[in-house]
């Protein structure tokens, strides 16, 4: 089993040691690539071709593990040449997915995405949408964890892309009403009474999304475009195009944070800073 | 110790039987009330007196449980010849409360809340601030489970509103979310891919909330509008605004709900029903 990667980042680099360790052949292009990339793939062992072209010639399963932006360029570069099965495995929406796997001749497509953290290992839950999404399952013989979920291309992508939207919008709840408890001087208790009814370990984890949200609010309101372009196709959104507001809004009250905070009251003393001024 | 009741409804008919049974005298008034009031107060045993004027004069602890509207109109009946403590236990915001507390004229005022439901019997949390809030917590040496959580009027009910509000925004949240994924085919998947992040139990309970969210849409929207007025003074409100907006808008698509839908895709039937038309 030859296991080809367009792009050869953390996602690459992770998954290669993991198949590697269980027999398969893995390999990857380095021409034009950022020096830690090349560093990556160099250390990771994998066998090193001289063009995405060859690579896609000679792989059984040919991986692209690029940026979302580079996802439909390298499909395209690539396309004629696709001999195996092409996964794309970008978090990307359906739509992009869809668009990067028509450039595939011969046809032998999957939607893939990965749930959760790529730093757990080989053994990340993905899922797979797709006529061929089964043949992709093989790698689970290599020690990957592949779930096959449906047979239509965007599936997958949508999955991870809703879920991950609910998960940005229960932060966004969660921020705006522990801010207004907060600004009441009830902060405390509304997360203590609101766990009283969630479930176990809810207040740990309602801090460290309100911390995270300050962190990463700028890429949340980004990420949130492409789900309201998904969802506008079946409803009007309302929850999410308040959460896409609420992360854009929020990434304008907390600009240049240099560390992540260490508790809640810290994030929302700088939103307190910023209005003051 | 004499608790009287101002009205006498579920919440008064449940207390009344756990106090009186841990000893304390428990008295309401039901002229011009209605039968089945009547009837409830009759059975209890409580001690019946002619008016509410009379009532206040002589109880140590009489607690407010009318209707939301009613709660200043009662207030101001009885303001002028309260002699113990005052508790306004009904669900209203915490300007309402404010406002009805300011009718007391002895000041010996309470603003308490019921978190989850009464149907525990006595032993239902009960959260309540300001400054004589731990005189009625006296009520726990009668079976109660009140936490005096700060000593300002307001606080108590702040804390059952902005914990119902987010309730609701994660229903919301959640029907928006499966909903789009059902209009899919994946709503299956979306739920259990979203229960392996979240805890256990996660799935049947997101069921249930689909559910009941159509069935209490209305009422949810209304309440919301409330949620944002208090949200307002700390805030932009985004996430209970959209809320709000999402809850009308389901009302107006699922109207007439006559029994309660068995599953949630029973629920989307509906919408799409309603859609065609």
């Amino acid at each position: 089993m030859k296991v080809g990667f367009l792009g050869f980042g953390e996602v690459a680099s992770i998954l290669s040691e993991g198949l590697q360790k269980h027999g398969a052949t893995v390999a990857t292009c380095i021409e034009e690539r950022s020096t830690k990339t090349k560093e990556l793939a160099e250390k990771s062992g994998v066998k090193l071709y001289k063009t995405n072209i060859e690579l896609a010639e000679v792989s059984d399963i040919l991986i692209s593990t690029v940026t979302p932006s580079q996802a439909i360029k390298v499909a395209q570069e690539v396309g004629k040449y696709v001999n195996g099965i092409y996964v794309d495995i970008n978090n990307v929406s359906p739509k992009t997915v869809k668009k990067t796997l028509s450039f595939i001749e011969n046809r032998k497509t999957v939607d893939a995405a990965i749930i959760g953290s790529i730093k757990k290992g080989l053994n990340v839950s993905v899922i797979a949408s797709g006529d061929y999404a089964a043949q992709f399952a093989e790698l689970n013989n290599y020690g990957m964890n592949i779930n096959v979920i449906g047979d239509e291309i965007g599936q997958a992508s949508a999955i991870k892309m809703l879920r991950s939207s609910f998960t940005k919008g229960i932060s966004a709840l969660l921020f705006e009403t522990i801010y207004s408890a907060y600004k009441m001087g009830i902060d405390e208790e509304v997360l203590k009474y609101i766990a009283g009814t969630e479930c176990e370990g809810f207040k740990d984890s309602a801090i460290s999304r309100i911390i995270s949200s300050s962190v990463h609010a700028k890429r949340r309101g980004e990420e949130m475009e492409e789900v309201i372009g998904l969802i506008s196709e079946h409803m009007t959104p309302k929850m999410s195009s308040a959460t896409e507001k609420f992360f854009k809004s929020l990434n304008e009250d907390i600009d240049n944070l240099e560390n992540r905070p260490k508790n809640y009251k810290e994030v929302f003393k700088l939103i307190d800073k910023k209005e003051k001024k």
